[in-house]
């Protein structure tokens, strides 16, 4: 945690991302444009989704953008959840449209109404789908990758026989999400269950995988929903069995988003900007050469040797030869993250060596340059693994498991502003009731994030009421 | 060309979509669904383009998709060619908006607002950037993947310092273009230059390459357009080049969409319905065992084995081991246009053989089980030549440049017609009149597609006025 970010986490965020070049703000309230560097973290993060989710069997489809008003209204709790936050287009080709048609939020409807016609016999499941798209959620408060009017997602949607398969394909496709966050993002994820009032708009259960930012927020980083029979109720999404008699499907849908973007920028910058682990940084190393290279050419001659011997290794390298300063060029690498810095000058080429810098490290250090190729890929590897420990070690420090009642709650939020602290998150006992979920984020803001599957600890009363606590719950304040 | 082919080509090729199971349409007027097979199609366009767009620099990124309408009106040919299909947003989040916000029918007015921002230098020059997005142009007329209101493609947009270089850019992207079609679709097209008023709204020069389907009409398989200082102009994007002098800088956009889809189906489709190129099929080979196999463990056996073999060589492989007859699979997987299948029975064993059947060919061949794979990869391999040979003879044999005036187009057409036959393309001289090509058009419904960089044969004389060619000109029906 550094000055800017204590201060103003959000302006240090916004300042981040502007100066690593990830984004521009549009005329359109709320939709942000996602310049390269920001957007190959995205490809990198569907890259890895998309193998996994092929590799459990899943194809990729795609649905049309556009809602019918009357889909909306054939799942009663899915209309109230989203139509608040619903664009609408209610004129083309210079004529007013009949119905309304909606920019979609999530596409179980269109997919309900499909799915009635693709699905008839026990032989046509499961089906597993999943679309890559872009979604719309008119925002009132917006930040730009976290909270966006459009975005860029995968949905999932998959269908089944019973409850037993549709719910094991919940979990595998949460477990794939928290893999790919913990091994690619280096973001470690409480995985559980979502309590009622958070659930997606006409789930049975929501699951989700939820992250500590480095101002103590939480981000829900992806959720799994196991949707029962209630959309195949309002779409007819029936199939004959093998007793030949007609029965719902069991549903699930399931999604991240290009809030991934967001919190990898949360976790892992420092107040000298953008901090990226290696597996999503657009470049992983930049070449600087130093001193008076541009009168000794065998700097360059060897710098190309290196860049040549990283290509061949895959890694996403780049050469700064231009005319700025060393210390320009470092400052400017830096607030892009570019997780390894190699610089060569006439001195360390008389010694045989170069000098690396990783990202998130004070330290350089030398390396021959006969091994530097081998030595810069176990820099990056190493750096992967110290991004995801210093993670996991920075949100232990900042969760807590002392606060039993209200009142703690109120004097640690008390105590840690006082202390310059972030009040991070809690870990509480509640007694299932609404009432008390409602009255703890009334007083102090935090809110049920998920109930986790493995708790660092169990408590047995209610953090509001005092009763006997029916969960074990991670309360927090969440973007 | 077959019977219902020749009959009614419109209704074969809903026909063939619908029995491949590539789309489902939806209630949204001209939005379709892509199901798994048809989109998988895409996916293996999308990979083919998208390594070729990184090979020569250029990066993805993702604008909004909502559009002000406020941009449309900076560049007056822009907003004349494409007002009259827009869909608009008017109200989100239960409000009016203050201004209408088009679905995007495509993005150079919103990149040239934001490329106003982000270029300030020659240092900044060149842009090289694509988008991979959906895009909406509400169409009276639609047919699946051809012409829809929402389709998929991508669009480059790239700025430059001066003409040569965006001229160069518009040239390479129209090459990558055709290598693609040419190579990965099987598809020959021919490239040129399209005459100024079948022109993008708001180019200077508009490039395309053009494909002929079985039918004999065109689709305009890919666009290249070098868009001068046009957009430059009304979005202010100037650089400060390297004499301290503002210039405006050179854009140039280039596009390519899921419409390749429909060429792919309409150039290789025959009377049995789909014909899918190796290259871009979903599943390449499918294995069915035969005769009485399930009383013959050998046969699976041996067909796990293979399928094993041509998974290691990365071909995509399925087994077909349900309970339908060897007949109903066959045509099964005739419908679904895969390209190479492979039977084997309790005979086929003992002669340590089996039977490999080519799409596109009527004839079966043995070959020996142990060199089997390899085998199946040189079918593969062949067939895909094939195709390609295959379309382009079809096309020389309709391709006609006996035509040199609007009477001889007429019985050219009169003529087709009464012998059965399609009547394809004509390469006619133009004289370079508006007019002229208009009243071609209007009397046979023929319009010009493009004027080809390497045509068959060069004309002389204007078709319509019999005064002297400029240019010698593809015409025919197009979709």
């Amino acid at each position: 945690m550094t000055n800017q970010q204590k201060n103003d986490f959000t302006s240090w965020y916004i300042d981040t991302i502007q100066k690593a070049d990830l984004m521009d703000y549009t005329p359109v309230r709320g939709c942000i444009a996602f310049k390269p560097d920001g957007y190959e973290i995205w490809e990198h993060i569907q890259a890895e989704m998309d193998r996994r989710f092929k590799e459990t069997g899943h194809r990729n489809a795609y649905f049309p953008m556009l809602i019918p008003e009357s889909f909306f209204e054939k799942e009663k709790d899915h209309i109230e959840g989203f139509s608040p936050e619903l664009p609408w287009v209610t004129e083309a080709a210079g004529e007013k449209l009949e119905e309304r048609l909606a920019l979609r939020p999530t596409s179980e409807t269109m997919v309900g109404h499909l799915y009635s016609d693709w699905i008839k016999s026990y032989r046509d499941l499961p089906v597993l789908i999943n679309q890559w798209a872009n979604v719309f959620r008119w925002e009132k408060k917006t930040l730009p990758f976290i909270r966006t009017s459009e975005f860029l997602w995968q949905e999932g949607h998959t269908a089944h026989v019973d409850e037993e398969e549709a719910r094991a394909e919940t979990m595998q496709m949460l477990n794939i999400y928290k893999e790919v966050v913990e091994e690619l993002l280096a973001i470690p994820v409480y995985d559980g269950q979502k309590t009622p009032s958070e659930r997606f708009a006409g789930a049975v259960d929501t699951y989700s995988i939820e992250a500590m930012m480095k101002d103590g927020k939480a981000v829900q980083a992806g959720t799994s929903h196991y949707l029962g029979t209630k959309f195949a109720q309002a779409f007819d999404i029936k199939y004959l069995n093998k007793e030949n008699k007609h029965e719902f499907v069991h549903t699930t849908s399931w999604g991240t988003s290009t809030r991934l973007i967001g919190s990898v920028i949360m976790v892992h910058g420092d107040e000298q900007g953008l901090v990226l682990p290696p597996r999503v940084a657009p470049t992983q190393v930049v070449l600087i050469p130093v001193g008076p290279w541009k009168k000794n050419p065998e700097i360059m001659e060897r710098l190309d040797k290196i860049y040549a011997e990283l290509k061949a290794k895959g890694i996403r390298v780049r050469l700064d030869d231009s005319d700025q300063s060393p210390g320009y060029k470092f400052n400017e690498w830096e607030l892009k993250g570019v997780p390894v810095r190699v610089e060569l000058g006439p001195r360390d080429l008389e010694n045989n060596q170069a000098i690396i810098k990783a990202r998130d490290e004070e330290e350089k250090i030398s390396v021959d340059l006969p091994t530097i190729a081998d030595c810069i890929e176990g820099a990056l590897n190493t750096m992967q693994t110290r991004l995801l420990d210093k993670a996991r070690a920075f949100r232990e420090k900042h969760s807590h498991t002392h606060v039993d009642s209200l009142e703690q709650l109120t004097q640690h939020i008390t105590d840690s502003t006082e202390n310059g602290e972030i009040p991070g998150w809690i870990l509480a006992g509640w007694c299932g009731d609404d009432a008390c979920e409602k009255q703890v984020k009334e007083k102090t803001k935090f809110t049920t994030r998920n109930i986790p599957f493995n708790p660092p600890a169990t408590k047995s009363t209610c953090i509001n009421c005092g009763t006997e606590a029916k969960y074990t719950v991670w309360f927090s304040r969440a973007y």
